[in-house]
């Protein structure tokens, strides 16, 4: 949502990703050529193809192509791909996850009232309980803070623990970058409100510290106002009040977990786009899976990659390029004539590109 | 849900709770007294009373009521009640929270297709991420394993972590205990399925290692069916494909998120009940708060403390008399002439208490 802007013909490292995926990755990389021809899309191998050629998933020259491009257009791993995905998070520092939540009329939501789903979900991409840091328990009895807890962890019976980990300048950098998105969809007409879920009341160093920097951040923004909730009582008023939120600013696996009754509230995962940006870098990717179980049959619904991609094409500064592409896209779905099977439709996945191309200029 | 069978007059402890609760609690007993005659209800002092009383929010005298009960019926806490549901919760071993989602005819669900939800969330109680073991990141560099992890912890940095700690005796014995219930379930006609939501994917060694044990409980307990989702799926399906659930099996941290989600579906937190059990004692508490926004206004919605009274009888035996209570309920709402002003009506709490009685034998 945030954009940059780039002074030359900006290079797109296309990675079509596992199983489904390039059945949508090529002609949303069509669509997007016909919007914007100065763009230069640069296809690097990956997954099981990778595997057979080079011996790994993730070679050098895909590492290069990501390196030498301005952010990488990524379809969904389905396993051989993750590798990658973890060079786009972790290494390339892509620390906030954004998406947008938004029905549009003819998305086959199971909610009475869905027009009133118009929201950003901004999530730590980096921290808290992703990367998996796991352990045995008999490890715990060493750490300086055991002797403070309520109540001591059982190290002499079988079991693991999992950490979560939050850091000052993780979370500092989360949430100035959604007041400035809050700021930004202001200036388009929303209300410029930070809604914070996180578990504040019980977990006082890691989520009560967020709390504070979101507050602190917010204050530092002037314009926006704020609000919280407790992440279950958050969690809840996705399904129940989705109307008063604007950006939503949520932890790394709450985001995870939230972002998906998100898509759920507006009708599936194959209708989610979602963009992770870093200070330098940044990928765009659908956050439904590589639909292993109807890869190359045709079906799979294009939606979420495309408008994937206009989140790309709005990184890159073709702001206008991107509202005619959501524009045709929400139009094909008013008009109800051709629409995706997981909407209730028959059309296949070159179906449905077709009818949104026949709405772009010629 | 598990039923216990209690030889003589059982003894239950009644702690109101706090701010809005008493007003709830006072009529829900009286209700049940109706209904049972013979069960003892012991009244206990908890929260702001005990404190101006005692000096303490939880006193001796409130600890020997429920030691000296079967169960407890419990309020909701504000915050000064909270060591009494400590107390509840890990002095008791009430190692499993049970809670019903159930949408009834009349009940103002967001859903376009409501009646599609009946079923149970049977959530680890005790461990993951709750109770709170914080500290400060720095801390972590002494942990054995951290020279495995594939990303280290910056502990260099400012920072805090979260511990969620996972015994095998705990994950094994909520395993059995969804089982069973759903073993239960199966013979009043339910499809006798549990369905697991864990990062497996990502956590090997704690969810994965749920996943492992409650495939292994599922084996078991011959009749069940099993199905797995990661979480964020697990939680999208919640609101997309809830027809498809029977008992949804959940960590404590996933638990506390996706049954507020669950009950957003039915149509919010007034209308859910929940009951927590252990080998040796149980206590019944709604699962919202203690709305102090309205406490004072005898406008709170007494169904899920009512609901909870249900699950309370049902445990100590009284089936019937639960299946009355719940039916009773259930027509109030099929009528539609007296319901609470959270599900857009007009009635005061005690409006809605008296209708739900004069469908009870009198």
């Amino acid at each position: 949502m945030i954009r940059r802007t780039f002074s030359t013909q900006p290079t797109v490292c296309v990675i079509p990703g596992d199983d489904a995926m390039p059945e949508v990755m090529a002609p949303t990389v069509a669509l997007l050529r016909r919007l914007v021809p100065e763009i230069r899309f640069v296809e690097a191998i990956c997954g099981r193809e990778a595997q057979a050629q080079y011996g790994t998933p993730f070679p050098d020259v895909t590492r290069e192509a990501i390196d030498n491009a301005d952010c990488t257009l990524f379809g969904a791993s389905g396993g051989p791909s993750r590798p990658i995905l973890w060079y786009l998070r972790w290494h390339k520092e892509t620390f906030i996850n954004v998406r947008p939540v938004r029905w549009y009329p003819g998305y086959n939501s199971p909610l009475r009232n869905p027009e009133r789903v118009d929201y950003v979900i901004a999530r730590d991409n980096l921290e808290g309980m992703y990367p998996p840091r796991e352990g045995d328990i008999a490890e715990l009895s060493t750490l300086a803070s055991s002797s403070s807890w309520w109540l001591p962890v059982p190290t002499d019976k079988a079991g693991a623990y999992s950490l979560k980990v939050n850091t000052d300048e993780q979370m500092e950098r989360v949430a100035n970058y959604a007041c400035e998105l809050a700021l930004q969809r202001k200036a388009a007409g929303y209300p410029g409100k930070v809604t914070l879920g996180a578990k504040y009341s019980i977990q006082p160093k890691t989520d009560g510290r967020l709390r504070t920097l979101v507050k602190a951040a917010v204050a530092a923004h002037p314009g926006l106002s704020y609000e919280e909730y407790l992440i279950d009582d958050m969690a809840r008023r996705l399904v129940a009040a989705p109307e008063a939120l604007d950006v939503v600013l949520l932890g790394n696996e709450h985001g995870d977990i939230l972002a998906d009754v998100s898509s759920g509230t507006i009708g599936g995962l194959g209708l989610s786009p979602s963009g992770c940006y870093g200070e330098k870098y940044a990928y765009f990717e659908p956050v439904h899976g590589s639909a292993p179980d109807i890869a190359g049959k045709g079906i799979i619904n294009p939606t979420a990659m495309i408008l994937t991609g206009g989140l790309l094409l709005d990184y890159l500064g073709y702001n206008e390029q991107a509202e005619t592409l959501a524009g045709a896209v929400a139009q094909v779905y008013r008009e109800g004539r051709v629409l995706p099977v997981d909407q209730g439709g028959r059309a296949s996945t070159s179906e449905f590109v077709f009818a949104v191309q026949d709405y772009l200029p010629a």
